[in-house]
């Protein structure tokens, strides 16, 4: 098959051109029950001309449920790909993130074996062979992974996100190549490191954001690689959630909160890298930074995703350098993006997940780690995942891996959610959590459109009171503080005190909220 | 004063020996209300003569709840110490552990304020100023430190733990040094790294249990010292737990699964670096390797702390070294440690907690982690501190510092426990804990004398069978199943089955314990 002009400016390894093929070629590669890798992260720099060769093939031939793969992939793949899969039941097991209804359907309704792991530990545990442990060889079969450039050693040059690629070529008998040509070369924003097995394994001897310790492609074996296709449209990515009201009184309160800490000596004036996540309320955070003025010189970023706001960051002036694993703009924000490549790409590195994510330079780097929960409770356990303890949204991320590790372990959330119902029906704080992603040992901030809990130190019967007092909303101030008056009275009494629980009554306004439409309860009789 | 010359030998600076006096002189350096740090790790190492005149001075004159502490140790201390604190009602609040029936008592009844930390973070976040951010300096006010030795700069030489001591030092106005004549002096067996700030910290280069990257002494500002006290007792520690024959067929347990991971080549042939908690679990897993023969040789230990067992382990030849920040041996053990120093010190350092329990280490070596829960539910949440939800037991010490980072994180525990009426009462394995400390998303083993469920990369669904399956006592094993199974009819029916729950009963075997005294229930209706 003859390559395209394009194509051949892009690859600069000429035996990858002897392997070019189309997507409806390689089906035969992929038996049913194969164990699968794909690159990608947030929705960008997925496969997608096999994948979606491979749905057209199950469609076509009435073979949906008959061709069942084991998936993995660093993050978020795209809805046209993944989701698509997920329609047709080509998701056997899936492993460690998603984002789509038709997935979230199948793990929900028990078709799709889902497995939520740290974003950090996913690709260790992948090289450790946790998830090949019945395979007789520990290995994935087949990587698919997309490149928006080769270099002469046959390494691969990522798009848009590094995720877990290097680990995913590291762990699969045969890799196919996906070269994008409908995006720009991403050549020179990457770091690349690959992962070695204890006792062989070295530090991360980043120091700063800023830091480099590895190559600017992902090192492949070039006989692994079994076929290159030409990849021909984009990322789709959605325009990003705007911001509201809510979320830019938390934005607000938040800033104030770290104004506060520079006031008292307990951050530089240029604060410490920044870890935002992605939605509305990371958009106004972000946004408050962009426009904090004066107040806020010189920031960096280390993070596992940057989204628009963070363009706008940069514009503003008030931010020197990002890191991420993933930039997931949305259209008009690549746009942006490639225009503007000249000024934006020497503050800008992209790493895999392992390193954006890692404990180690989270916690030596002093992060400061924001993320968005389901629900908090009183002690400051939170729930990053089920919704009523049961319903997987879309796994737990990289929000363990931050709020861990980082010197400000901060969550943010509106204080209320509508139900179906009432507009202010679901209180996001809540008397015990119904799933518990993130501990009491792990949260320093709470912080929501009411207010901010600064819960550092104190017990959890203090912790209590200031986050009813500061964060939740009126309506459930007076039943929250119920709750933890009687089971105060009820635990202190029986010596049991610590961390006092109504065991038996705990889930009530879960309850109710099932019931009746609102967590607004009459009472704890 | 003048200094004995048992003192002068292990006092090389000779300005400390200008500062000598008795520690009933220093008692208005402790006003009420004050901020003291101890040295001291698992009720070793801790200061003796200064706290005791304190309590006598309290006890002497009434001051009973008049003179109250802000206490902070890096884990527990010794009974006669903190816990007669405790009885005389001298502690205000407490972080981040602690070991004592007294302290436990005013923990759950309301009188102490004790916040439970990961034992590698409390000291980086008392540096960070989170324990005293309500003062104006973000100081403490003086640490009281053990010390084996004083060099010629002035550097305390720990004894038999580190723990927290070097941050406590760093962080306090004043320090008082008991320099402890009654046990050896141990220099020569610490490596002592000092905490620096981000954005200013540098990666830990530990790459092998036995790298030393410190210096044999924590360095102290000689002005700091206000007043040196010789000490003249060992510490008071207590014969180790058991093994019974249920910590046996746990240990052979895993003992089996360790072999099986090493054949799947999943670990080198003397495995990787130990972590092993206290009791008489860790005792009999620890056996059981000194028993293994020719199985495991050369092995390694990385860990919190080591007791009795490793001295076995040390004599069997199959232990090549050991690293912890704390050595708690029984008296016994301290007799042979001290008989056997030649052969046992070239093979054993001790290091800050901050550095044992660093999970940048832990997470480099690969480290092999097993810990004790209160419970662990079908999903591998498990509850390391709260019993019932709400009555504290000693902290969550290292445990989630060593099972979120560990290359195996492994939970082990008999599969039931007494109640007051029914030998088997309680079961340890729950359909929800009611206090979570480690996530699903942290566990990858649990561990019972009924069997091992090995849980890594399986769903919850299928994670909940295996964990009845394997580990569950016979008694509960139908009626966890049963409500595992009515959960997850229920919940997929729904379409929220990714984690199926009945909420509202998820605590009904917790009920009928506290009601009937066993978690034995009839039905799930």
């Amino acid at each position: 098959m003859a390559a395209s002009a394009l194509l051949r400016s892009r690859v600069r390894r000429p035996s990858y051109l002897n392997k070019l093929t189309k997507a409806e070629n390689l089906i035969d590669l992929f038996p049913h029950n194969s164990y699968i890798g794909w690159s990608g992260f947030t929705g960008v720099g997925y496969p997608k001309k096999v994948p979606t060769a491979l749905a057209d093939y199950v469609e076509n031939n009435g073979l949906e449920g008959k061709l069942k793969y084991n998936l993995f992939v660093g993050a978020s793949s795209g809805a046209e790909t993944e989701n698509r899969w997920a329609r047709l039941n080509m998701i056997e097991r899936r492993s460690p993130h998603q984002v789509g209804k038709e997935i979230a359907k199948g793990i929900n309704n028990g078709n799709i074996k889902f497995f939520d792991k740290h974003l950090s530990m996913f690709p260790v545990d992948l090289m450790y062979g946790w998830y090949t442990r019945d395979r007789p060889n520990n290995k994935i079969d087949v990587a698919i992974i997309e490149a928006s450039a080769i270099t002469e050693e046959g390494g691969i040059i990522p798009g848009a996100s590094v995720g877990a690629s290097p680990e995913l070529i590291q762990m699969a008998d045969k890799v196919v190549i996906e070269v994008n040509t409908a995006a720009p070369s991403f050549e020179g924003l990457h770091d690349i490191t690959m992962t070695d097995l204890p006792p062989n394994r070295k530090p991360y001897l980043i120091m700063a954001p800023e830091d480099r310790i590895g190559t600017p492609y992902i090192p492949v074996d070039p006989e692994k690689v079994v076929a290159v296709v030409e990849s021909d449209y984009p990322d789709q990515t959605q325009p990003n959630s705007p911001e509201d009201e809510t979320s830019q009184k938390i934005a607000s309160n938040l800033i104030e909160f770290l104004k506060h800490e520079v006031n008292h000596g307990r951050l530089p004036q240029n604060l410490l890298p920044i870890q935002s996540g992605i939605g509305n309320i990371a958009n106004a955070v972000v946004g408050g930074l962009s426009k904090g003025g004066a107040d806020f010189k010189n920031l960096k970023v280390w993070t596992e995703v940057l989204q628009d706001s963070f363009l706008d960051l940069f514009d503003s002036g008030n931010l020197d350098f990002a890191t991420a694993t993933s930039i997931r703009f949305s259209p008009d924000g690549f746009k942006r993006f490639y225009d503007g490549w000249q000024e934006y790409s020497p503050k800008l590195l992209l790493r895999s997940q392992q390193v954006s994510n890692s404990p180690e330079i989270i916690r030596r780097l002093g992060v400061i780690g924001m993320n968005t929960p389901v629900e908090v409770d009183i002690y400051a356990h939170a729930n990053s995942t089920c919704v009523m303890g049961s319903r997987m949204l879309n796994g737990l991320g990289g929000s363990a891996d931050f709020l861990r590790s980082s010197k400000y372990s901060i969550m943010h959330t509106p204080s209320t959610r509508p139900s179906k119902t009432d507009p202010t029906g679901v209180s996001c704080i809540v008397p015990m959590c119904t799933h518990v992603d993130q501990t009491e040992h792990d949260l320093d901030v709470v912080v929501t459109e009411q207010g901010l809990a600064d819960v550092r130190g104190l017990c959890p019967r203090e912790r209590a009171r200031v986050i009813i007092d500061k964060c939740a909303h009126p309506d459930y101030r007076p039943i929250l503080l119920d709750y933890f008056e009687r089971a105060e009275y009820e635990c202190l009494r029986k010596g049991m005190g610590h961390e006092p629980h109504l065991l038996w009554q705990a889930f009530n306004m879960h309850k109710n909220l099932a019931e009746k439409g609102t967590m607004k309860i009459d009472s704890w009789e």
